[in-house]
Formats: C-alpha cells, sequence, structure tokens
C-alpha cells in the first residue's frame, strides 16, 4: 500500500515520532509512506481542514491507499477527513481499535489523537496501532460470523454519502473556498506524492493550475 | 437540551442499560431524553445507515439538539452521522474525549462503543462520559488559550461540509435511496419525537408521505 | 476522610497539577489533602520505594486514611505500597477503575500513572479518577450481589498477609534498611502530617529518633 | 520460559479464550503454557487468594518463569500475588503496560482483568498484551537513557520485601492457613506442573504432606 502520514500545526513538533513508528512497522510489510504533512513547528501552517482536503485529493486521485491522520485528540482530522467523498476515516485510541476498523469497516484512512493520551508509552501504542492498521487481510468481519451484514453496510454507508455530495469530484473540489485548497497542496512533500502518483490527469492539471 | 439515544440491531439488547445511564445523567441535568432507535433485539430492524439518517433528520429539523448514538465499536455510527449536513458527530470511550469534543470541537453528536471493551463498569464508563459530555460550557477550547483558533475551525469545517454537500437539505435527503429513509423513520418512538419537536414544515410533510 | 499524595522524582514537576485536581475534588467533600512527596524536580529527591514505606508509616499509626501515590507508570508506587502491613493499593488508569476498586476491594490507596498515557486530557482524568474514589459507598461489591464473596476475599487477603509478614509493625518498620526510612521521613511536609496526626506514640518516637 | 495461567471462579467461564490467545502467541516463542487454574465454571472454586499461593509456590520452587493470572478487574489478584515473596506482579489493561513493565520493573507476574473492558476485541487487546508482555529483552529501562536507577530501584525492592516478610520461605508457607494453601494445590493440572518441574524437595515434600 501506500500510505500518507498527515499532520497539523498543533502537534507537528511529533511528527519525527510518528514517522519513525510508521517507518518501523511499514517498511518490513512492503508499505511505502509518504510524509505529506507538517514536519515539525516551523513548517507550512496546516490544520486538521487542510488534511481533509489532501486526503481527498490523495485518496480521489489513487496517488495513495491510506492515509493516517491526526491532530491533538484526533476527532477534529476525523471529522474533517470523513466530510469529502471516498474518505472511510475510523478513530482510533489503541490497537484494537485498528483492527476492528479494518475488519468491520474496512475504511481508507485513521485519525489518531497526537496530544490526547500521548505521555509515556504513546510511541508504543502508534507503533501497536500501526501493526494492527497495516497487517493482515481487511474487511473479513468481526466477529467473523457478521462478516455478511458489516460488507453490505460499509457498502451502503458509501451509496449514502455519494448520494448526499455533487456529483462531480472536481466540481466538489472547485466548491471549496480555493484559498484552503491552495495551502492545503502547498507542501513540497504533498506535491511530490501528489504529482507521482495522481492517477487523475484533470485532477493533477487543476492543482497544477492552483500552485502557478 | 433535548437529546436523542439511537442505537442499531447488533447491540439493541443494551439500550435498557444505556437508556438508564443516560436518564440518571440527563434527568437532573433538566435535559429532554427521546429513546429513538431500537429498545430491544426484536424492535424493527436499523443498522448505523438508519441511524445517520434518523439524526440528520432530527437535527436538521432542529426536533433535537443533540444525538447519542453508537454500535459495536461505534465506528460505523461515526462515518454514518458525519456524511450527512449539519452533523458533527464525536468519538468517545472514555469520559475527557467527551470533555475535549465539546471543547475544542463543540460537535452535536456523539458515537459510543457499545460492544468494544464494554464488559464490568462499562455503564459506569457511559455514565461518566454522560457526565462530561452534557454538562457545562461548550467551545471553551483547550487548552483554553487555544480557544479562538479551535471556534475558527469548527466554523470552517461547517463551511468546507456545506460546499462539498448538495445544496438543499430537502434535495439531500431525496438523494437518499427513499428505503433507507422509510426504514430509519418507521419507528413510532422516532415519529412522535420527530413530529413533536420538528421546526421545519417542509420536512415534517415529506416525512409524513413516507409513511403514509 | 485524610488523604496523603505522595509523588516520586521522575514526575515530581507533575505535583502542582496533581494537587490542584485532588483539592478541587476532596476539598467540597470536606477531605484533608497533605501533600508529603515530592513538590517540584528540585526537592529532596524520593523514588517509589520511599513512597511505600511513607505509605506504611501513614497508614499504620492512622495519621492519614487514604494515600494517592505514584510514579512514571504507577506499577513500581504500586508494588512498592502492597508490600507493606495494612497497605492495600489499588492501580487506576481510569475512572471506573478507581470505582471498581472501592467497590470490589475497598483499600486504603491507589497508584497512577503520571506519564503512561499522560498528555491532553490528563488533568481530566485525574479529577475524574478522584472524584470516582472519594466519594461515595465503599466495598458495596460489584456486582451488588456479589458483595459478600467480595468482602469475604478482602478480609482473607489482610489475613494471609499479616501472616506471611513479620508479626511486629515496629520490627518490620526497623527491618527496612534504616538509610531508607531516613529518606523517607525526611520531607518537612511528611514530618507535620504524621506528627500532626500519628496516632502511636511509640511509632512517632522512632521516626523521631531518625531523624534527630 | 515457564509460563503458568491462573484464572479464579468470577471468570472461569472465559479461561479456553484466554488459553487460546495465550498459545497463539506463546507456543511460536517456544514457551511452555501450564493452564493451572479453573478451566470452566464448573472446575474446583479458586478464589484471587489461592492463586496469590499457586503463584508463590510455582515462582518460590522455580516450577515456572512467569505467571498470567487475573480476576474480574485483576485488582485482587493483583493484591493477592504481591503479597507474597518473590513474586512482582504488574497490572495491565493494554499492550504497552505490559512493554512497560517489563522493561521498567521486569516483574515476573502480570494480573490482567478479565471482566472489566473485556467486551469485543477483548481477545486482541489479551493477544497484544501477551505479544508485548512475552517478547523481548526485559530490564532495559524505559525510556532507557534511565535504565540504571529503575534497576537499582527494582533491586531495592526485593530487599525491601524480602525485610518485612519472615525469614524462611516454608515458614512463611506454614504461617498461611493451610486450609487455603490445601484448596490452591488441589488441582490435577496445577499438581502436573508443580511437581514436574519444582526443583525445591522439601517444598515438594511439604505439598505432598498436604494432599495426601
Amino acid at each position: 500500500m501506500k500510505i500518507a502520514l498527515m499532520m497539523e500545526n498543533s502537534q507537528a513538533g511529533k511528527n519525527p515520532t510518528v514517522l519513525e513508528q510508521l517507518n518501523k512497522v511499514a517498511t518490513p510489510l512492503k508499505h511505502d509512506v509518504f510524509n505529506v504533512g507538517m514536519s515539525d513547528e516551523n513548517d507550512h501552517h496546516l490544520t486538521y481542514i487542510h488534511l481533509g482536503i489532501m486526503a481527498s485529493l490523495l485518496i480521489n486521485s489513487k496517488a495513495v491507499d491510506f492515509v493516517i491522520a491526526g491532530c491533538g485528540t484526533g476527532q477534529g482530522a476525523m471529522m474533517s477527513l470523513n466530510l469529502h467523498p471516498g474518505v472511510y476515516c475510523g478513530y482510533c485510541l489503541d490497537p484494537s481499535d485498528a483492527f476492528l476498523f479494518n475488519q468491520i469497516n474496512n475504511g481508507n484512512a485513521l485519525a489518531l489523537a497526537f496530544a490526547k493520551g500521548f505521555g509515556w508509552g504513546a510511541e508504543l501504542n502508534l507503533e501497536y496501532i500501526f501493526e494492527k492498521a497495516l497487517t493482515g487481510e481487511r474487511g473479513a468481519g468481526y466477529p467473523i460470523e457478521r462478516k455478511a451484514p458489516q460488507v453490505a453496510n460499509a457498502g451502503i454507508l458509501s451509496e449514502v454519502k455519494a448520494a448526499v455530495l455533487k456529483d462531480n469530484y472536481l466540481d466538489i473540489l472547485k466548491s471549496i473556498d480555493p484559498s484552503l485548497v491552495k495551502t492545503a497542496v502547498s507542501g513540497e512533500r504533498f506535491q511530490t506524492c501528489f504529482f507521482d502518483n495522481c492517477q487523475d490527469d484533470e485532477l493533477a492539471n487543476y492543482v497544477k493550475s492552483l500552485i502557478s
């Protein structure tokens, strides 16, 4: 899988710690990690609003398969990512949350708390969450005898979400305040990840038009 | 506040326990509680998809001010509620999650886990979560010196959400598979809560047309 | 109740935060709080070993009724307190731990984690733990229909503990390396609490002999 | 390592689940698992008091290296095991507790909660706890630069514990109400584990004398 890690201003100083744990788990599993948000407190300023837009662009362009996001409590990131088309973002405080979300909901993003409960052992908890989030089968149901209704509900969720949103992805993107989108795509690491992996030329052209 | 509790099929048997804890906390605080989902395993069958539609109707018609929802892990309910206009649903595993979500994100719904981690002490944890969710000031910021950016971000979140969704609430509702909406509004306790408190005639008429 | 708070070197800088939360809960409940451990990182150096000895002296002299202790994870404090006669120390990570320990085990001390999981919301979690630890009936059983065996087991626990320990409290105390005891009793706040409230003259005299 | 799992009456029905998770982790790591407590609700009746005596016998005879115990909340088991000579029992609610206890305290037993918080995902949490409890280096310190004081404190803890207890292990054991010890050693699986692995003839003879 291609995995994007994205962090915002309030916890940007922890990016090296989170990235280290993510690489520790993802590298032996042959996943590619892209650190597309803030890398330290002096990096260009992003909020959880921008993270949602970044996740939306990366997922809908198929530039990445999975997003790890977060903020102080993770709740802002979780709501921000979930409002966008095609992004299904779970919320994880412990490793079994990650496993259960994979098996039951089979989404493509996780929001984590990088300040709430983040003390001694926080980097361990991250490591264990990543182990369970990035390993093994997905969508197998939990308990497994409930796989059928769980898979069905995940499908209905995506239909309802598609129904309430505007119809065309590019139209949706253009409906958002362009200054927000512009900031969201302004990072060099984001741009490298996006342009190297984007599978939608129209979308790539639109993003290019914003940053030129 | 008017508070709706809504539970789906997988944990419906726990509705009396959850309702008891909610009333224990809400009644002395003069909140009104409406138990609008399944009340036991034999009640009419609802999934977290229906809970999202129910929350959407109750919040957007101003029939209730706050929604307590949940499912086995709470993640399905959280994603389902958050896709609808005007619904801002946090995810709570412990009491401080509830407090922080109130202060930082100031949303109008919570998704809880009614099976994950639900053992001895689960009803205590619910009681303590409700205490923190339903008491005190909201949107005060946490830490309080970060109130200004947190309030600003909550406002921007609602603007971005409005931008990506279809424009008119009734159009959005009509875009959803009517059989899902019909099931969502089929419960007697839901209907009592909705029709007694709905502040939007057009919406009330549409719901009436579905159930007649 | 008379309640002693005792913290060791690794987390001494958090003493003002913990003390504030404890007072916030204990004062309206008319409990007296004694801050007998380190108050900051420059205070005289105590480890969880000393906390155990301090708790032992305060509990066995009836100087206090309850002890709140802790260290980085709380596990060292928990084992250190529990090895002493008459000290029954639970371990709490969340509020329901505190409630359950009161109802089932009815001990007289709690060990808390002041670094593990200690991030945003940690002071809230402390407040909620103290609310549940210091309020309401104790030893009522959980679930309540299991009160009889739970009370019986707590009694047998104290008998077994008494059986394996040396017979006389002062002999036990004198068996411990005197330099450890001397450091444990060296703090001014500890001495004020101990000498003002000690109900055992022989014990008071022994402690006096160590510090003179 | 030789690992004993011991469960008491209140949660005996969960023994197959816990044993399955323990074997899943321990077998590939070449640890030997002995299921020496209750295996179901109809097995001979043990309380957390008996678990403490069993752990004491197995650890002090070097029949096993590590003990996994527990009860409803785990607090009774934790206090009961910790009162015995040579037993150093941590308390674990999540995987990082297990890791930190190994690195900082390097004890030889863990008490787990088999009812508190035990819902969906509980068997996953057990698996992840066992992974961290039974893998890797021990006593390495956490954070690692604090290894020296942490190892020193663990050593002092054992000295203080030895000082307060009666001097001779067999005398200590004989001080405990013999009917409790007799029940503690009455299980067939316990006896097989103990007699097959006990490295202290005097102790083995005393236990034999109780059951003949």
